[in-house]
């Protein structure tokens, strides 16, 4: 059996990152769409702006929550196709689904921002990350399934870390919707504080190579 | 004659690539904008919220739908130009064209999903996809023609297949079109299922090298 | 002194291409936004909707338009880049007001779009692709100037066929916009056709390598 | 210790950069949206439409500026990563919050663009512009660290010249704030003068290699 062939074989991984850089990219930054400029009155705007501007914090806060998680998915995603290298169509399709969910979170977020006390919209706002969460699951399980389209030579040991960040990730997720049938407040921390757990280095770090 | 030259000659397809991914990931996240977030009074929000979610299905799946049909496009495009090897001035312009194409389908989703019973905006819809994989089998048919723009050593098998299966969407949406005679409803359906049978992996998978 | 240094030092021009295809992406992509789904109350949608989607050709057509029109600035573009090696500071920010010229073209086309009889307004839309044409022959003459940023072995001949092909395009739309003195339809068309003259292959083509 | 492992080992930098220009890209191309054709009754167009079209220079002005400040960003984060070359979990997550700030440029252009003479839109403004300059130095500041994540004989001059670079950016964004309290005019007539002082080459670009 040709080793080589097998791995640097079949379609190349180039353009998966490439679209997927792309809806990353405009995910993130139609967030900030959903801020809209306070329209005021010309004889009003000296005494009202400063106030206004304040009012947009929930607002604000909603950008930045979601701009992060956004970024653990990317951190994720690339994580995994730094390993990942060569493709099929059934990695393509399951990228896809994945982008699917990334896209959406601009929805999301604006749902959460306009509604941010209702259970509804952290429960709806929480299944949008589980989903992505659990696509994300997918595509490294598949990928990694007897090696099928990593390195040969991939340690054990990092296919086994990977994974069980991202299924913490789908707990993670879980519990913070579960949370929100005791307060609504306490979710909306823990959204914005969840990525930042990501942030740190990791035991995974040291096998980048 | 230089073959390796002919080959790796004129210009590359790497922006090409990265052009097209861009118009794909922007026309892909574009049409979530056409999913609002219902505006309530605050009096009505608890009771009306859930309800106005759930009346946002047809949205939602008019997004699916049209996240998956492009992921056939560039699922497609992307195997075409994993064999294309060199562009000239005609396969530029057929790929704008193409991507022309692939930039409209938002407005169609929309209008789909504003009229999702109206047999004219079925048909609008369905143009729009046949356009794109007739300019797709355009760029196929002009690229390998007496292997203009691939590999000398490209097998003939893998051009016939490609071509059969871009010709097969073809066909496929002109039937989906046909139907909304009978049923928009069925029309509708078979648009959102139409993309499935391209996931499954195919006998052209097997040359995937 | 070393040649090999000399060509390939300097920052590369990856990312220059990058941000661009990432800017002509999106201002194509922006372009569908200005064609709105009509608004029809649901008892008159039947009788009314085909008439109001053949209403849209004007601003369909003024899509065609822009999209063919950043087309002719991306291939020039591209192969302007395809023999610029590498980059320095002024090259940088020749491209980025280019890419600034690009990106206001939803905005013509828009104002076109809204008002097609107005000569000021093909005035507006034709002074904005003059500056983008102005742009690339400058972002052209500075790379090409004694070979600065280019292959010491580039044929004279090309340099000088593309400045030809990009002063053309300036002298074409200061023509069209004279047009506009007499009438108004002739310089749209005029806009749309102009693309055309150059998708057909030139004698510069026969260089590509 | 194994030289070469330690640079080229690790994630490499090329996704950081795809996304990074696909934020840049999408925010630059974001500005043109607050740009509105003017709507006027058919009756008026001929006697109004001039006079309103330059009743838009302040927005054109704003999105020049923007257009500027954020081509300085993106020539900054272009020149550090030419150098970066591998990346950690420290560095993903100090550019994903650098393109936070980045995303943010539309939203603070549009106000400054609504209300020009407000001191506090200038604030906003200007306290955006210094949040990415120290975020760029907090990105070249981390990887330069003992060469940490760069060329091992980058040479300690580049290192510092770029980092006064980026530093006085921030010292500048901070002046033109300050002078608000005399003047709003010259604030914003400074912030679109600002990156007119980095277009032109500076000691750093000797070495560019």
């Amino acid at each position: 059996m040709d080793h080589e062939k097998e791995v640097a074989g079949g379609l190349s991984t180039v353009r998966i990152q490439g679209l997927s850089d792309g809806v990353f990219a405009f995910a993130m930054t139609l967030l900030i769409l959903d801020i809209k400029v306070p329209q005021i009155a010309a004889a009003m705007v000296s005494s009202q702006l400063a106030h206004l501007l304040v009012a947009l914090w929930p607002k604000i806060l909603s950008y930045v929550t979601s701009f992060l998680i956004l970024g653990v998915g990317w951190v994720g995603q690339h994580t995994a196709f730094h390993y990942i290298k060569r493709s099929d169509r059934i990695l393509l399709w399951l990228n896809i689904l994945y982008l699917m969910g990334v896209a959406f979170v601009p929805f999301s977020t604006s749902l959460l921002g306009t509604y941010p006390d209702e259970r509804i919209a952290i429960f709806f706002f929480g299944t949008n990350l589980v989903l992505i969460a659990v696509l994300l699951y997918a595509i490294w399980t598949y990928a990694t399934w007897h090696h099928r389209l990593v390195d040969h030579h991939l340690e054990p040991i990092v296919i086994k870390l990977l994974k069980q960040r991202i299924a913490s990730a789908v707990v993670i997720y879980f519990v913070i919707i579960g949370i929100s049938f005791f307060s609504t407040n306490a979710s909306r921390i823990l959204f914005l504080l969840g990525p930042l757990s990501y942030v740190r280095p990791s035991r995974l770090d040291r096998y980048f190579h």
